[in-house]
């Protein structure tokens, strides 16, 4: 399966291909980050950040979409830039029917290092291990939609089963 | 001039259309609430979002759209939503290349009813007298955002200049 990851973020946005699947070897095809200028209007840089992640997605055409969960936290300025590219990058993937998900970065933490605490080095450290890479990804910040990608096949298979159990159950009720 | 006022939510998303001009009666075209399941999937929602903004630009043709801007508050579950909610509304307008502006609530408050600490009763019953209506507008909290619209019509003005003056700034620099 190929996973196209996504680090939502206003001024820098992280997208990253990774192909495989579980208990086999993983692949990355690209990774990079889409910018967009602080001195732009936040309506333009939200359309900017779409019009990126579409030419991502017709490019690479993922079989999923793994988003990075983002949580309100009152100490952060650029938490609401952050949450409008999250919902962009959502649309983005379900308007087209691509199946999406959301993984906190804690999980991605644990799913790549075996540690819900690692921090950036130990992640971009993984992630360049398990891509087998010869040097670790640039731009260093496109490291995590990388880790998000890979988090993302790891744990493609028991969430499919989640979301099929769970839409049953609903449709039973 | 005709303008979207969007109040975002996930939940909930409303959405009202007031036409005129400064110094002139103001007319309400529409107003509703668009409204998502909390049982979806959340990039299913802000999907149905996204439709149903686009009908009701695609139904009024605004010539502009004003969207509640929002803060990050700690004490407040529903403000990613909220968030991410807003992002789709901005990218709605901008994508069309329809100008989109941001109020605060406390600038909504002070445009309509001359209090930045309004409450809702005030907004609602400034909202229902501006527009020259028969009862309040229902739903209920539909009002905000034809509170919003009318605010964009009275600095509309304005703020056009302002950002006019921005933009031949930032090319002169």
């Amino acid at each position: 399966m190929r996973v196209l990851g996504i680090d939502p973020g206003l001024t820098r946005c992280g997208v990253g291909v990774v192909e495989g699947s579980v208990g086999r070897p993983l692949t990355m095809i690209d990774v990079n980050v889409i910018r967009t200028s602080a001195g732009e209007q936040i309506a333009k840089r939200l359309v900017a950040i779409e019009a990126g992640l579409n030419a991502w997605i017709e490019e690479y055409q993922p079989d999923a979409v793994a988003v990075e969960r983002v949580f309100a936290r009152s100490d952060s300025s650029t938490i609401m830039g952050t949450a409008q590219a999250s919902g962009i990058a959502l649309v983005v993937a379900a308007r087209r029917g691509i199946p999406v998900a959301l993984h906190t970065p804690s999980e991605v933490k644990a799913a790549v290092s075996g540690s819900a605490r690692a921090n950036k080095a130990q992640v971009t450290a993984m992630v360049t291990r398990i891509l087998r890479l010869d040097a670790p990804p640039k731009p260093a910040d496109a490291a995590d939609a990388l880790a998000l990608a890979i988090t993302h096949v790891w744990r493609g298979g028991a969430q499919a089963r989640i979301d099929a159990a769970m839409a049953a159950a609903r449709s039973a009720q």
